[in-house]
């Protein structure tokens, strides 16, 4: 099993896990994380000027545990990273610890007020939420689904281009689940409304955590079943299919779309389940 | 392929599909959706004293859009009816429209309020969401991802009750994705600390939303690994294997749970994935 990208596996997250034991920082501005001059998220100590008053915390590991504080300013010697850019600089645990502080900082400025009663909030004690002053009420960080999609056509994969993609760059279908929605339902919508196309075969492929901000992708493989291709000249601006021998400018290895073009380029894509079933 | 309860189907939900077409109403009270006498939540007109300001718009089906508004009061001949309640008394779509209403009113109850600024929100014109009328901050309604596992010992099923169920009643393991989860991480965590045990083999078996009040469960099936039963003394008070021939009181019929038992009890489970694979 490979690791999944940005996916935290033994971070423990319950504020109980928070004892006191060794705390490491990581300093977010925007989806910046502030890096050291070796390159590390990792602080053992807050730089002068910063204030630990509204720390965010990320969970413990290891015997330590971590917290996450959103800064304006950005200390010398320190630099923001865009936290894609951390991919590949930093080990699979750092990257993780980094995304959910992304995640959680970004969750602790867009709820600094209570939605239902405009009350100031504060950090709940015994669980990873806000609560308000004022009324009570409680929010949680949002975990947002969405889902992906590989259309193949035999050996070809249907892509699209969105216009806000950098120039030569392709992507396979993907978007957000809306209310009411099963994840298939979202997927064979995604799929209508984005390429034109009907899909059939429609099969599960993996999950993976998307800290920008806060998503969770999951997966899917189809078999093309019929109709022209068509962008909806919003979300794709084209919609093209591609042979594995000639493919586009794709998506970083550190995505769930590059770990389902991988899988299919390598023939290790489930089987589309059997109709009579 | 059976209906998916809550899951809504052909409700289009983009608001440029809400042209100038008959308009039909649902009033919701918390949870609950208030019914005509003859039991239906569809209304084609406001009765009196209902204000349309603040609609919240739920989509169009058919030619029809539907709106939701929440209301305090319950006008004459009007009754309360538990969300829930309405499975089984009225059909597919109407239960699927009626859900939507129930998400979509709490979010808007719950999002009154900037959580960035503490502005006065309004509805957006061009999307689902609210938008901030002081600084155009923008939230959308949450779809809240959970897992469910079905946990087989060959034939036997894990169960597990909470405290809050009624006496006699089991369920299966669920539980919230956490930030930077995989929904596979989130469930193998979700097995460990409400049942001891360890699992392996975990498969997707299907999704279905579940509007009390905005989730979107993951369903999975799953064989024991390891362990022995340990109830967490919060969430489960009992955990406890069943056989197929003693099964306790269950989920509703309406449940993603039911539908795993009812797939298991009818050998219908996707098989184990290959160990070598």
């Amino acid at each position: 099993m490979t690791r999944t990208h940005f996916a935290v596996e033994r971070l423990a997250f319950h504020p109980d896990s928070l004892p006191d034991c060794p705390h490491c920082w990581l300093l977010v501005r925007g989806g910046d994380v502030l890096c050291r001059e070796d390159g590390s998220p990792i602080l053992s100590s807050l730089p002068d000027g910063i204030d630990p008053l509204g720390a965010v915390p990320l969970g413990a590991l290891d015997g330590v545990s971590f917290s996450a504080l959103g800064t304006e300013a950005v200390p010398t010697p320190f630099r923001p990273i865009p936290l894609r850019d951390l991919f590949g600089r930093v080990d699979g645990e750092t990257l993780a610890i980094a995304g959910r502080a992304v995640h959680l900082v970004r969750f602790d400025e867009e709820n600094r007020f209570c939605g239902r009663c405009g009350g100031p909030t504060v950090w709940k004690e015994d669980e990873v939420a806000k609560v308000c002053t004022r009324c009570g009420g409680v929010v949680y960080p949002p975990v947002t689904p969405a889902v992906i999609v590989l259309i193949r056509r035999g050996r070809d994969i249907l892509f699209v281009r969105s216009p806000r993609f950098p120039p030569g760059r392709y992507s396979l279908v993907a978007g957000f689940v809306e209310p009411g929605e099963t994840l298939e339902h979202a997927a064979a919508r995604e799929v209508a409304e984005e390429t034109g196309v009907s899909i059939e075969g429609l099969r599960y492929a993996g999950s993976q955590p998307w800290p920008f901000p806060h998503s969770l992708m999951a997966g899917f493989f189809a078999e093309y079943a019929g109709g022209e291709v068509r962008p909806d000249g919003v979300e794709t601006e084209e919609v093209r299919w591609f042979s594995p021998d000639a493919l586009p400018d794709l998506p970083g290895k550190m995505s769930i779309a590059w770990a389902l073009i991988e899988r299919h380029l390598r023939d290790d894509s489930p089987d589309p389940p059997d109709p009579r079933g």
